[in-house]
């Protein structure tokens, strides 16, 4: 691995095999070819043209698509889709989390409309005068998703109906136990994209990155039981991890390299020092200018 | 003005009155519909064909087109064009600094071929007890270009021949006095890339944004004439100064900007958070596709 193989790892999505459905005039999400079949079988939720699907434009109200959608879900469901994933957790469906939603849509569902995800990602570090160390947790084993694989300090799902940083401080209490007092200075330091595809499901998200400095003094713990461990690692092993390795679960890799760019563990002179900083804001566009 | 606003006024090229000029297979840069004349007044050095020029493909090592390219340029100076702003210092013609050259160009003729420029734009920066304080250049009332405005506080221009790293080295010495035992501790922390034309001339340029953290007792002061004053201010000042005002050289705002994102003054619940940061790695693609 290298932390371009990463990137390209996280950006695999073939984007021929979507088309791109719409609210309106908005680009809502993407629908791969093998799951139209599916949608175009709920008669009257969707319509096809010009290589697009039109969400029925009499549902005219984020409340109407939302229940609309909900029910189309459920028979989903029923018909044995989502399998265990189903989380019921309303992700808010929009390109820019700062715009109002356009709906909302059950989480399991997300990444089968190809719908975009946000979420904070923060990264819990310790100045110490052996250097810069960062928190790092495993998953726990019994995790649906990645199932033991390393992680970011403290992620989450963005939830509709509440803000990135305020998700950051209640994740902050729920995976690590890190306090508000100290959650609360966590800082937004950017964002990373990547457009995955796993099968029929697309996930073009979107990761807001966090910085925290902790005190030396401060040790979280798993609290929720959605972390087996954590660990204190100097950032030059967390950075061979990350560069040599599969350990990490594969879009926190993204995180943990922006994180290395920004304190300066990168050489300018490095021959992909430009491309890996590019990658990291992937803007996918697709041969139809779809993306 | 505003964040964006400054990001917009660094991109404002209409890549529709430019087309491409090509060494080989290799994108070189952008020739201006007005400049076109003056290029094609040559004979034998560009042919143009399919909406884009192409350098005579005699010219089949970068010494031979540098050698070429520079008697043209000398016939343009003699006639008047680029003023006083002949440096007799070589840029190297390429769209990545990492790769080799595909030929050098005096720098003063290097936004009329629409080249990409690339250089070390670095950000001292001193943590004090109340709060993160920056150093802020005032530019020699006496320089060609920009007089009298607030600058980076180190940034220079990238010749041919010198890494980015050494090249801030050298700069930090020239223009601040900053001695390299503390130079060497500049940390490459990302980069932000623009489209700026300017009539007939394009600069489509990327600068790799630097941080120094230096000691409270240290002082820069100008050492080459380049630099009329440092003044150490609040990030707060330089945040309010870059984000209402123009006082900044147009460029050196996105640097900081970047360095107000990666330091964490802006709210990810921003609304404008997602579409600054995405502003700061411009990427142009225009109707045409030659972005």
């Amino acid at each position: 691995m290298s932390f371009l193989d990463h990137i390209k790892r996280c950006n695999n999505a073939d984007l021929s095999q979507f088309e791109p459905w719409f609210i309106g005039n908005e680009r809502a999400g993407f629908i791969h070819r093998d799951f139209a079949p599916v949608v175009a079988s709920r008669a009257g939720l969707f319509s096809r043209g010009d290589r697009a699907w039109h969400l029925d434009a009499a549902l005219d109200t984020p409340d109407k698509r939302t229940a609309a959608m909900r029910a189309f879900l459920l028979e989903l469901r029923a018909q044995g889709h989502f399998k265990g994933l189903w989380r019921e957790e309303a992700y808010p469906v929009t390109w820019e989390f700062a715009r109002p939603a356009l709906m909302a849509m059950e989480r399991a569902a997300v990444p089968w409309f190809g719908v975009r995800a946000f979420g904070p990602h923060m990264t819990g570090y310790v100045r110490r005068k052996d250097g810069l160390h960062i928190w790092v947790p495993r998953r726990s084993y019994a995790k649906p998703t990645f199932p033991g694989q390393l992680d970011n300090t403290v992620a989450g799902g963005q939830p509709a109906g509440i803000g990135l940083h305020d998700n950051l401080i209640k994740e902050c209490a729920e995976e690590a136990a890190i306090p508000r007092a100290l959650a609360v200075q966590a800082k937004a330091v950017g964002f990373v994209t990547y457009w995955n595809q796993s099968g029929a499901q697309l996930k073009p998200d979107i990761m807001t990155c966090f910085d925290l400095e902790l005190p030396g003094d401060f040790t979280p713990h798993a609290n929720d039981g959605e972390v087996h461990s954590f660990e204190l690692w100097p950032a030059r092993r967390v950075f061979e991890t990350v560069r040599d390795t599969t350990e990490f679960k594969y879009n926190c890799n993204l995180v943990l390299i922006d994180f290395f760019v920004r304190h300066g563990l990168l050489s300018a002179d490095d021959p992909q020092f430009v491309a890996i900083v590019s990658g990291l804001k992937m803007v996918y566009t697709s041969p139809n200018g779809i993306g």
